[in-house]
């Protein structure tokens, strides 16, 4: 017998459920959110999912790549062609609230509508939580989900360092994990049907459309690539300018080009918001730079052009200043469109709700290529994501987990 | 009765010294050496200079700026007009064995040579260390000269910050020092008649003039000055190429900026080593640039001429790109000429060495103000510092030590 109303509590709203964790790892320097993967901070977030998973009595594991798992199987199936939803806990540094809390805090709102509204579900539905989303300490973006999906070489992920050389290997470890379980987990696949991620726009589409719940498209191929820049390291008193080969000059001028590539490129974007010289001292030329190249376009022979282009430039400007050029791609996905069979379904149950294409990577985008994704966006007032300037209106956030419950009560099946 | 030469071990070799102290703060990642004042690597070679000091049985004190004093004074008069030698044991971030380290070595070398002579001093000798010359922890370059010489309100130095938020008054506490001595010691300053810096040099000019040791005829003025660049930190994947207010772009064209003024001054120098982008991840634009410059020109108007241009163009590029800017003076030292008498007394102690003017800041440059200063500089045949390349052949060591007991020996009046 199912689940009647008044065995379940009232449903959360969103902002409710956000403002419990509102002081998890506030960054008093940058402002905003720091909650890299496995930090103290993350590790908070994690235990705050899992305890409201276990107060609406949800069946909660961890996998070997770390992926929380929540399960409401009210017929008692077997875990087979379940729904998941969900999304992340991690952040980029001095990021936003609701870049991934927003679409965890919305399954679990999603499914409180569902159970009080006494849903006759006829599939499992899963909650999931995806750590290293972001790739902010270890560098690869949707760490867990590619892991998953064996998208990645477990022994590579398991070598890959933050910048205080602990290992994702170590992190995970500390963390209870067992390395040699990190890679391909085919029973977590299986186990989904159909997987739908809430993601806050990262973007003005919805503010521009004056909607507050988008259906998503697509996700734009990227890519992130390392250029380290060497020239001689030498003191800055001393040295006159003539006689420097210094890779910060070069690095400047790089920076420059990269920019000027990626506008002369219509839909391209290239970022470099990571920069470390070496050895970094005021009063010391530097003897390397290591610069971090993010690129994007829909096309991805477009992207892999822009990358070629950008190499060429900065090896003709680092030679002109004595210096050299290294690149070493980290990771590239392609571009993704979403399963469209799923998203006219989504677009059948929210019709008033416009169609959305997302310049953002998601863990939704890299399962795509093994089983039906998609993803819903809500609106951003200010456009504005990874900055502590991200925001979503208490109002539009309950209408992204209406939105949720509207879609996953169709895919449930009532 | 003057000690005799029986009493004293026989001279250490400048090299035998610096073997010691070689595995103290080696740096894997950058190379070289790291050796921040009040680290662990750096109070180690504090313990190893005052071991060194305590074993010659000289008077050991640690005054309240933190410089360490070893004096010789073997006819008990009062600590007044002494001479005195020494440099410093912190070093730049991936720095060379012998910034520093060479001077404070040569002082032990050149005081051993002395007493096996059975010098008959006439005034005391101090071998002293001083803290923070180079300025890589918090921001100052020679702080404890500095505030020895009361150049630097103690009030403002006590506030300095680290990178990882430790004050210079914690750091300073820690080791034992109370941050209420800090600031001008006019008991410090009274004791000395005379200093000699002796120091690895920073150029190829000795190894041009085929001479392991020069005289020091001045040093280039220099200032320190921090430029933070704000725009607006969004998400790398989401923001179109013209939507953006991106400090890094303004930031490469303003290094470039930064050359091209240095350049086009005959005898400037101008420096970008160390750039932190807020929030410093590859997926996201960042909100803020700091990047500190470093300028030096034997003509301090010259100086300021620069660092104004550089200011202007630096405004101009960032509005360009909807960014502002932001300057702040960390530091400035005005171009100084070495005391003509004291210069000319160490050339005629030392007629084959060629007179050289340095571009490096030092703390015999600072404590020129107050009294008579001079170097003495050796020769370093990759013309490289602040750098792991950084050398000093074993001969040219003690050439060093020879040349910098023959000028005490003068000084001290046999």
């Amino acid at each position: 017998m199912p689940e009647q109303p008044s065995d379940v509590a009232p449903p959360s709203s969103v902002a409710a459920l956000l403002e419990e964790i509102v002081d998890i790892g506030t960054d008093q320097t940058r402002g905003g959110y720091s909650r890299p993967v496995y930090s103290g901070a993350e590790l908070d977030l994690r235990d705050w999912f899992i305890e409201h998973a276990t107060r609406r009595s949800l069946d909660v594991e961890t996998d070997r790549n770390g992926i929380i798992w929540a399960w409401w199987n009210p017929t008692g199936a077997p875990l087979r062609d379940a729904v998941v939803t969900g999304s992340h806990l991690d952040s980029v540094p001095g990021g936003g609230a609701f870049d991934g809390p927003l679409g965890v805090a919305s399954a679990l709102a999603a499914l409180d509508q569902l159970r009080r509204d006494g849903l006759r579900a006829t599939r499992p539905l899963g909650l999931a939580v995806f750590p290293e989303e972001e790739g902010s300490r270890f560098g690869v973006a949707c760490l867990g989900s590619r892991l998953m999906a064996g998208d990645i070489d477990p022994v590579k992920a398991a070598r890959l360092v933050d910048d205080d050389g602990i290992t994702f290997a170590e992190a995970a470890e500390r963390h209870g994990l067992d390395p040699s379980g990190l890679g391909r987990d085919e029973e977590a696949l299986s186990r989904i049907g159909t997987f739908v991620e809430l993601h806050v726009e990262q973007g003005r589409g919805l503010v521009d459309l004056g909607q507050p719940v988008a259906v998503g498209t697509s996700v734009l191929g990227h890519g992130r690539w390392r250029l380290r820049i060497t020239g001689q390291g030498n003191h800055a008193g001393t040295t006159l300018m003539d006689d420097r080969r210094d890779p910060m000059v070069a690095a400047g001028a790089i920076i420059t080009a990269i920019r000027d590539v990626a506008r002369a490129q219509p839909q391209a974007r290239a970022t470099v918001g990571r920069i470390v010289p070496v050895p970094g001292g005021t009063n010391v030329i530097a003897s390397k730079v290591d610069l971090w190249l993010d690129v994007r376009h829909p096309d991805d022979a477009v992207t892999a052009a822009v990358v070629a282009d950008i190499a060429g430039r900065a090896a003709a400007i680092a030679s002109t200043e004595g210096c050299a050029t290294h690149l070493v791609e980290e990771s590239v996905s392609p571009t993704v469109q979403f399963d469209a069979g799923l998203r006219d379904r989504l677009g059948a149950a929210l019709p008033d709700a416009p169609r959305l294409a997302t310049g953002a990577g998601h863990d939704a985008g890299v399962l795509s290529a093994h089983l039906p994704t998609g993803m819903l966006f809500v609106r951003n007032p200010t456009g504005v994501s990874h900055s502590p300037d991200e925001h979503v209106p208490d109002a539009d956030a309950e209408a992204g987990a209406t939105a949720l419950a509207t879609v996953l009560r169709g895919l449930l099946g009532a």
